[in-house]
Protein backbone atom coordinates (compact mmCIF):
# COMPACT_ATOMS: atom_id res chain seq x y z
CA UNK A 1 0.00 0.00 0.00
CA UNK A 2 1.52 3.25 -0.94
CA UNK A 3 2.00 5.51 2.26
CA UNK A 4 -0.62 8.13 1.62
CA UNK A 5 -2.88 5.43 1.46
CA UNK A 6 -1.49 3.49 4.44
CA UNK A 7 -2.26 6.48 6.34
CA UNK A 8 -5.65 7.32 5.30
CA UNK A 9 -6.16 3.98 5.99
CA UNK A 10 -4.74 4.49 9.66
CA UNK A 11 -6.73 7.34 10.30
CA UNK A 12 -9.86 5.62 8.65
CA UNK A 13 -9.49 3.11 11.17
CA UNK A 14 -8.70 5.48 13.82
CA UNK A 15 -12.37 6.81 13.83
CA UNK A 16 -13.90 3.62 13.77
CA UNK A 17 -13.10 2.61 16.83
CA UNK A 18 -12.97 6.30 18.68
CA UNK A 19 -16.99 5.58 17.41
CA UNK A 20 -16.88 2.25 18.98
CA UNK A 21 -15.54 3.84 22.02
CA UNK A 22 -17.90 6.44 22.21
CA UNK A 23 -20.58 4.07 21.73
CA UNK A 24 -19.68 1.63 24.65
CA UNK A 25 -18.79 4.10 27.04
CA UNK A 26 -22.86 4.55 27.12
CA UNK A 27 -23.56 0.90 27.57
CA UNK A 28 -23.66 -0.87 31.28
CA UNK A 29 -24.21 -4.21 31.89
CA UNK A 30 -26.16 -5.13 28.40
CA UNK A 31 -26.11 -4.52 24.79
CA UNK A 32 -26.87 -5.61 21.67
CA UNK A 33 -23.79 -6.88 20.30
CA UNK A 34 -21.93 -6.69 16.67
CA UNK A 35 -20.65 -10.42 15.90
CA UNK A 36 -19.42 -11.15 12.94
CA UNK A 37 -18.01 -14.63 11.76
CA UNK A 38 -15.52 -15.12 9.32
CA UNK A 39 -12.57 -17.38 8.10
CA UNK A 40 -11.98 -20.39 5.92
CA UNK A 41 -13.87 -23.20 8.28
CA UNK A 42 -16.88 -24.29 8.60
CA UNK A 43 -19.59 -23.14 10.74
CA UNK A 44 -20.04 -19.22 10.07
CA UNK A 45 -23.44 -19.35 8.90
CA UNK A 46 -24.41 -22.63 11.00
CA UNK A 47 -23.37 -20.94 14.32
CA UNK A 48 -25.39 -17.74 12.60
CA UNK A 49 -28.04 -20.00 12.85
CA UNK A 50 -27.75 -21.79 15.94
CA UNK A 51 -27.91 -18.09 17.62
CA UNK A 52 -31.76 -17.79 16.08
CA UNK A 53 -32.14 -21.11 17.61
CA UNK A 54 -31.73 -19.72 20.87
CA UNK A 55 -33.79 -16.26 19.45
CA UNK A 56 -36.38 -17.98 19.22
CA UNK A 57 -36.34 -20.39 22.30
CA UNK A 58 -35.79 -17.24 24.46
CA UNK A 59 -39.18 -15.66 22.32
CA UNK A 60 -37.14 -12.58 20.96
CA UNK A 61 -38.22 -11.94 17.16
CA UNK A 62 -35.75 -11.69 14.51
CA UNK A 63 -34.89 -11.72 11.56
CA UNK A 64 -32.34 -13.56 8.64
CA UNK A 65 -31.28 -12.03 5.53
CA UNK A 66 -29.11 -14.22 3.36
CA UNK A 67 -27.06 -12.76 0.98
CA UNK A 68 -26.27 -15.58 -1.20
CA UNK A 69 -26.08 -16.42 -5.22
CA UNK A 70 -28.95 -17.71 -6.57
CA UNK A 71 -32.16 -20.25 -5.19
CA UNK A 72 -30.51 -22.68 -3.65
CA UNK A 73 -32.80 -24.29 -1.02
CA UNK A 74 -31.25 -24.77 2.38
CA UNK A 75 -32.07 -26.33 5.19
CA UNK A 76 -31.72 -23.34 7.71
CA UNK A 77 -34.10 -21.51 4.80
CA UNK A 78 -37.10 -24.66 4.94
CA UNK A 79 -36.67 -24.97 8.59
CA UNK A 80 -37.48 -21.17 9.37
CA UNK A 81 -39.78 -20.38 6.75
CA UNK A 82 -42.29 -23.76 7.50
CA UNK A 83 -42.00 -23.69 11.00
CA UNK A 84 -40.97 -20.48 12.80
CA UNK A 85 -42.43 -17.84 10.23
CA UNK A 86 -43.75 -16.39 13.40
CA UNK A 87 -40.87 -15.96 15.35
CA UNK A 88 -38.31 -15.09 12.40
CA UNK A 89 -38.30 -13.09 9.42
CA UNK A 90 -36.76 -14.49 6.52
CA UNK A 91 -35.17 -12.71 3.25
CA UNK A 92 -33.03 -13.61 0.51
CA UNK A 93 -31.26 -10.65 -1.04
CA UNK A 94 -30.62 -12.67 -4.17
CA UNK A 95 -33.74 -14.07 -5.11
CA UNK A 96 -35.42 -13.39 -8.15
CA UNK A 97 -32.02 -12.60 -9.36
CA UNK A 98 -29.27 -15.19 -11.11
CA UNK A 99 -26.61 -14.20 -9.75
CA UNK A 100 -24.68 -16.99 -11.97
CA UNK A 101 -25.48 -14.72 -15.22
CA UNK A 102 -22.12 -12.46 -13.94
CA UNK A 103 -24.47 -9.71 -14.68
CA UNK A 104 -22.64 -7.84 -11.77
CA UNK A 105 -25.62 -4.74 -12.17
CA UNK A 106 -27.83 -7.44 -10.66
CA UNK A 107 -25.50 -8.55 -8.32
CA UNK A 108 -25.23 -4.98 -6.92
CA UNK A 109 -29.05 -4.48 -6.99
CA UNK A 110 -29.61 -7.49 -5.34
CA UNK A 111 -27.16 -7.18 -2.58
CA UNK A 112 -28.33 -3.17 -2.34
CA UNK A 113 -31.70 -4.78 -1.57
CA UNK A 114 -30.79 -7.03 0.74
CA UNK A 115 -29.18 -4.21 2.67
CA UNK A 116 -31.93 -2.03 2.43
CA UNK A 117 -34.08 -4.99 4.21
CA UNK A 118 -31.45 -5.27 6.31
CA UNK A 119 -31.42 -1.87 7.82
CA UNK A 120 -35.44 -1.64 7.76
CA UNK A 121 -35.28 -5.51 10.26
CA UNK A 122 -32.66 -3.58 12.27
CA UNK A 123 -34.28 -0.21 13.14
CA UNK A 124 -37.28 -2.29 13.54
CA UNK A 125 -37.85 -1.97 16.87
CA UNK A 126 -39.84 -5.49 17.25
CA UNK A 127 -36.48 -7.63 16.17
CA UNK A 128 -33.77 -8.18 18.39
CA UNK A 129 -31.15 -10.00 16.42
CA UNK A 130 -30.18 -9.90 12.81
CA UNK A 131 -28.24 -12.30 11.10
CA UNK A 132 -26.37 -11.09 7.76
CA UNK A 133 -25.87 -14.18 6.17
CA UNK A 134 -22.85 -13.89 3.82
CA UNK A 135 -23.06 -10.24 3.61
CA UNK A 136 -18.79 -10.68 3.75
CA UNK A 137 -19.14 -11.60 0.25
CA UNK A 138 -21.49 -8.59 -0.94
CA UNK A 139 -18.59 -6.50 0.75
CA UNK A 140 -15.81 -7.36 -0.26
CA UNK A 141 -16.78 -7.37 -4.04
CA UNK A 142 -17.82 -4.03 -3.22
CA UNK A 143 -21.34 -4.36 -4.11
CA UNK A 144 -22.14 -2.66 -0.61
CA UNK A 145 -19.89 0.32 0.51
CA UNK A 146 -17.96 -1.27 3.83
CA UNK A 147 -18.20 2.70 5.22
CA UNK A 148 -21.74 3.10 4.53
CA UNK A 149 -22.48 -0.42 6.42
CA UNK A 150 -19.91 0.06 9.39
CA UNK A 151 -21.40 3.90 9.71
CA UNK A 152 -24.98 2.36 9.95
CA UNK A 153 -23.77 -0.05 12.36
CA UNK A 154 -22.43 2.28 15.01
CA UNK A 155 -24.71 4.72 14.86
CA UNK A 156 -28.14 3.77 13.59
CA UNK A 157 -28.11 0.15 14.73
CA UNK A 158 -30.63 0.38 17.79
CA UNK A 159 -28.49 -0.01 21.25
CA UNK A 160 -29.73 -3.66 22.25
CA UNK A 161 -30.02 -5.18 18.63
CA UNK A 162 -27.74 -7.90 17.98
CA UNK A 163 -26.35 -8.00 14.29
CA UNK A 164 -24.54 -11.23 13.37
CA UNK A 165 -22.09 -10.37 9.95
CA UNK A 166 -21.40 -13.74 8.60
CA UNK A 167 -18.71 -14.83 5.50
CA UNK A 168 -14.70 -14.88 5.04
CA UNK A 169 -13.20 -12.47 4.41
CA UNK A 170 -14.39 -9.90 6.51
CA UNK A 171 -13.01 -6.12 5.86
CA UNK A 172 -11.12 -4.77 8.44
CA UNK A 173 -12.78 -1.91 8.91
CA UNK A 174 -16.00 -4.14 9.84
CA UNK A 175 -13.53 -6.21 12.65
CA UNK A 176 -12.55 -2.94 14.04
CA UNK A 177 -16.50 -1.68 14.05
CA UNK A 178 -17.45 -5.38 15.58
CA UNK A 179 -17.77 -6.13 19.90
CA UNK A 180 -17.23 -10.14 18.97
CA UNK A 181 -15.00 -11.57 16.06
CA UNK A 182 -14.67 -15.43 15.59
CA UNK A 183 -12.51 -17.04 12.70
CA UNK A 184 -13.34 -20.36 11.81
CA UNK A 185 -9.76 -22.17 10.69
CA UNK A 186 -9.64 -25.18 9.06
CA UNK A 187 -7.74 -27.36 10.84
CA UNK A 188 -8.11 -30.46 8.59
CA UNK A 189 -10.96 -31.64 5.82
CA UNK A 190 -9.39 -34.40 3.96
CA UNK A 191 -12.23 -35.36 1.71
CA UNK A 192 -11.27 -37.47 -0.79
CA UNK A 193 -12.40 -36.48 -4.57
CA UNK A 194 -15.47 -38.08 -5.13
CA UNK A 195 -17.17 -37.06 -1.42
CA UNK A 196 -20.37 -35.32 -1.73
CA UNK A 197 -21.65 -32.12 0.69
CA UNK A 198 -23.18 -34.24 2.72
CA UNK A 199 -27.01 -33.59 3.63
CA UNK A 200 -27.54 -32.34 7.38
CA UNK A 201 -23.80 -31.29 7.85
CA UNK A 202 -23.27 -28.79 4.35
CA UNK A 203 -26.50 -28.07 3.13
CA UNK B 1 7.45 -35.70 26.35
CA UNK B 2 10.24 -38.65 27.37
CA UNK B 3 11.47 -39.94 24.19
CA UNK B 4 9.78 -43.63 24.99
CA UNK B 5 6.49 -42.00 25.66
CA UNK B 6 7.26 -40.08 22.07
CA UNK B 7 7.40 -43.36 20.68
CA UNK B 8 4.30 -44.53 21.96
CA UNK B 9 2.58 -41.66 21.42
CA UNK B 10 3.68 -41.50 17.32
CA UNK B 11 2.88 -44.97 17.10
CA UNK B 12 -1.07 -44.51 18.66
CA UNK B 13 -1.38 -42.09 16.13
CA UNK B 14 -0.27 -43.92 13.24
CA UNK B 15 -2.73 -46.79 14.03
CA UNK B 16 -5.45 -44.28 14.25
CA UNK B 17 -4.79 -42.91 11.01
CA UNK B 18 -4.36 -46.27 9.48
CA UNK B 19 -7.56 -47.44 10.81
CA UNK B 20 -9.06 -44.15 9.86
CA UNK B 21 -8.01 -44.67 5.93
CA UNK B 22 -9.08 -48.43 6.25
CA UNK B 23 -12.46 -46.92 6.76
CA UNK B 24 -11.99 -44.08 4.52
CA UNK B 25 -11.16 -47.02 1.60
CA UNK B 26 -14.90 -48.32 1.97
CA UNK B 27 -16.22 -45.36 0.90
CA UNK B 28 -17.68 -43.70 -2.40
CA UNK B 29 -19.54 -41.07 -2.62
CA UNK B 30 -21.38 -40.47 0.63
CA UNK B 31 -20.12 -40.97 4.00
CA UNK B 32 -21.06 -40.31 7.81
CA UNK B 33 -18.43 -37.74 8.72
CA UNK B 34 -17.11 -37.39 12.25
CA UNK B 35 -16.53 -33.34 12.54
CA UNK B 36 -14.84 -31.86 15.69
CA UNK B 37 -15.38 -28.03 16.94
CA UNK B 38 -12.39 -26.69 18.79
CA UNK B 39 -10.95 -23.61 19.82
CA UNK B 40 -11.13 -20.69 22.38
CA UNK B 41 -13.41 -19.04 20.13
CA UNK B 42 -17.51 -18.86 20.01
CA UNK B 43 -19.42 -21.29 17.42
CA UNK B 44 -18.41 -24.63 18.57
CA UNK B 45 -21.56 -25.62 20.17
CA UNK B 46 -24.33 -23.29 18.17
CA UNK B 47 -22.92 -24.34 14.67
CA UNK B 48 -23.68 -28.18 16.11
CA UNK B 49 -27.00 -26.82 16.83
CA UNK B 50 -26.75 -25.13 13.31
CA UNK B 51 -26.74 -28.71 12.16
CA UNK B 52 -29.14 -29.94 13.78
CA UNK B 53 -31.50 -27.54 12.63
CA UNK B 54 -30.65 -28.73 9.27
CA UNK B 55 -31.15 -32.07 9.79
CA UNK B 56 -34.58 -31.52 11.45
CA UNK B 57 -35.56 -29.42 8.09
CA UNK B 58 -34.58 -32.17 5.93
CA UNK B 59 -36.23 -35.03 8.23
CA UNK B 60 -33.21 -36.73 9.68
CA UNK B 61 -33.76 -38.22 12.94
CA UNK B 62 -30.89 -37.00 14.86
CA UNK B 63 -30.05 -36.69 18.94
CA UNK B 64 -27.89 -34.29 21.02
CA UNK B 65 -25.30 -35.62 24.46
CA UNK B 66 -24.95 -32.63 26.20
CA UNK B 67 -21.42 -33.17 28.31
CA UNK B 68 -21.92 -30.23 30.96
CA UNK B 69 -21.52 -29.39 34.26
CA UNK B 70 -25.31 -28.52 36.15
CA UNK B 71 -28.59 -27.92 34.98
CA UNK B 72 -28.28 -24.60 33.33
CA UNK B 73 -31.43 -24.44 31.23
CA UNK B 74 -29.73 -23.24 27.75
CA UNK B 75 -32.26 -22.16 24.57
CA UNK B 76 -31.11 -25.34 22.65
CA UNK B 77 -32.33 -27.48 25.21
CA UNK B 78 -35.54 -25.18 25.94
CA UNK B 79 -36.28 -25.33 21.86
CA UNK B 80 -35.45 -29.08 20.94
CA UNK B 81 -37.56 -30.40 23.93
CA UNK B 82 -40.80 -28.51 23.21
CA UNK B 83 -40.64 -27.78 19.84
CA UNK B 84 -38.86 -30.70 18.40
CA UNK B 85 -39.11 -33.83 20.89
CA UNK B 86 -40.18 -36.05 17.80
CA UNK B 87 -37.38 -34.90 15.24
CA UNK B 88 -34.40 -34.45 18.06
CA UNK B 89 -33.50 -36.96 20.89
CA UNK B 90 -32.22 -34.76 23.70
CA UNK B 91 -29.65 -35.72 26.96
CA UNK B 92 -27.84 -34.28 29.36
CA UNK B 93 -25.49 -36.46 30.60
CA UNK B 94 -24.53 -34.42 33.80
CA UNK B 95 -28.36 -33.90 35.01
CA UNK B 96 -29.09 -35.10 38.28
CA UNK B 97 -25.32 -34.25 39.05
CA UNK B 98 -24.20 -31.44 40.72
CA UNK B 99 -20.90 -31.65 38.93
CA UNK B 100 -20.16 -28.25 41.23
CA UNK B 101 -19.59 -30.94 44.00
CA UNK B 102 -16.64 -31.59 43.15
CA UNK B 103 -16.90 -34.81 43.59
CA UNK B 104 -14.83 -36.49 40.73
CA UNK B 105 -16.56 -39.73 41.18
CA UNK B 106 -19.89 -38.32 40.64
CA UNK B 107 -18.62 -36.09 37.21
CA UNK B 108 -16.63 -39.68 36.02
CA UNK B 109 -20.06 -41.45 36.57
CA UNK B 110 -22.12 -38.59 35.07
CA UNK B 111 -19.93 -38.52 31.93
CA UNK B 112 -19.88 -42.24 31.27
CA UNK B 113 -23.70 -42.51 31.38
CA UNK B 114 -23.24 -39.49 28.83
CA UNK B 115 -20.90 -41.90 27.31
CA UNK B 116 -22.93 -44.57 27.05
CA UNK B 117 -26.07 -43.02 25.94
CA UNK B 118 -23.94 -41.86 23.51
CA UNK B 119 -23.04 -45.01 21.94
CA UNK B 120 -27.02 -46.25 22.04
CA UNK B 121 -27.73 -43.27 20.45
CA UNK B 122 -25.01 -43.67 17.33
CA UNK B 123 -25.98 -47.38 16.87
CA UNK B 124 -29.06 -46.39 16.41
CA UNK B 125 -30.04 -47.10 13.09
CA UNK B 126 -32.45 -44.47 12.70
CA UNK B 127 -30.49 -42.08 13.50
CA UNK B 128 -28.64 -39.90 11.16
CA UNK B 129 -26.50 -37.19 13.14
CA UNK B 130 -25.47 -37.35 16.94
CA UNK B 131 -24.53 -33.90 18.57
CA UNK B 132 -21.30 -34.29 21.85
CA UNK B 133 -21.82 -30.68 22.92
CA UNK B 134 -18.82 -30.43 25.16
CA UNK B 135 -17.57 -34.10 25.33
CA UNK B 136 -14.02 -32.49 24.43
CA UNK B 137 -14.39 -31.34 28.34
CA UNK B 138 -15.12 -34.83 29.80
CA UNK B 139 -12.09 -36.05 27.96
CA UNK B 140 -9.98 -33.51 28.56
CA UNK B 141 -10.80 -34.38 31.81
CA UNK B 142 -9.92 -37.71 31.26
CA UNK B 143 -13.49 -39.15 32.75
CA UNK B 144 -14.03 -40.74 29.62
CA UNK B 145 -11.19 -42.83 27.98
CA UNK B 146 -10.14 -41.33 24.63
CA UNK B 147 -8.87 -44.41 23.01
CA UNK B 148 -12.24 -46.23 23.75
CA UNK B 149 -14.27 -43.11 22.33
CA UNK B 150 -11.87 -42.95 18.76
CA UNK B 151 -11.74 -46.76 18.66
CA UNK B 152 -15.92 -46.74 19.05
CA UNK B 153 -15.92 -43.76 16.28
CA UNK B 154 -13.69 -45.45 13.99
CA UNK B 155 -14.79 -48.94 13.94
CA UNK B 156 -18.57 -49.32 15.40
CA UNK B 157 -20.22 -45.64 13.98
CA UNK B 158 -22.50 -47.00 11.25
CA UNK B 159 -21.26 -46.05 8.11
CA UNK B 160 -23.66 -43.50 7.30
CA UNK B 161 -24.17 -42.10 10.90
CA UNK B 162 -22.55 -38.50 11.61
CA UNK B 163 -21.21 -37.49 14.81
CA UNK B 164 -20.26 -33.62 15.87
CA UNK B 165 -17.94 -33.73 18.94
CA UNK B 166 -17.55 -30.19 20.03
CA UNK B 167 -15.42 -28.44 23.37
CA UNK B 168 -11.90 -26.70 23.39
CA UNK B 169 -9.09 -28.89 23.51
CA UNK B 170 -9.86 -31.34 21.36
CA UNK B 171 -7.62 -34.21 21.72
CA UNK B 172 -4.86 -35.30 19.05
CA UNK B 173 -6.09 -38.63 18.82
CA UNK B 174 -9.51 -36.71 17.96
CA UNK B 175 -8.19 -35.11 15.57
CA UNK B 176 -6.62 -37.60 14.02
CA UNK B 177 -9.82 -39.81 13.86
CA UNK B 178 -11.71 -37.02 12.44
CA UNK B 179 -12.45 -36.12 8.98
CA UNK B 180 -13.19 -32.72 9.68
CA UNK B 181 -11.64 -30.37 12.22
CA UNK B 182 -12.73 -27.00 12.82
CA UNK B 183 -11.00 -24.33 15.14
CA UNK B 184 -13.03 -21.63 16.27
CA UNK B 185 -10.36 -18.88 16.88
CA UNK B 186 -11.47 -15.84 19.19
CA UNK B 187 -10.42 -13.23 16.69
CA UNK B 188 -11.59 -9.89 19.12
CA UNK B 189 -13.68 -10.00 22.28
CA UNK B 190 -13.04 -6.68 24.20
CA UNK B 191 -16.01 -6.90 26.61
CA UNK B 192 -15.29 -4.60 29.17
CA UNK B 193 -16.81 -5.78 32.77
CA UNK B 194 -19.87 -5.34 33.44
CA UNK B 195 -20.90 -6.78 30.42
CA UNK B 196 -22.48 -9.80 30.80
CA UNK B 197 -23.74 -12.77 28.84
CA UNK B 198 -25.75 -12.22 26.47
CA UNK B 199 -29.50 -14.03 26.10
CA UNK B 200 -29.48 -15.59 22.43
CA UNK B 201 -26.15 -15.12 21.47
CA UNK B 202 -24.25 -16.76 24.53
CA UNK B 203 -27.18 -18.65 26.14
Amino acid sequence: MPEDQNARHAEKMRKIKAARDRMMETKTEEKGLILVHTGAGKGKSSSGFGMIMRCIAHGMPCAVVQFIKGNRETGERTLLRDRFADECRFFVSGEGFTWETQDRERDIAAAQNGWKIAQEQILDPEIRFVLLDEINIALRYDYLDIDEVVDFLLHQKPAMTHVCLTGRNAKPELIEAADLVTEMTLVKHPFRDGIKAQIGVEM
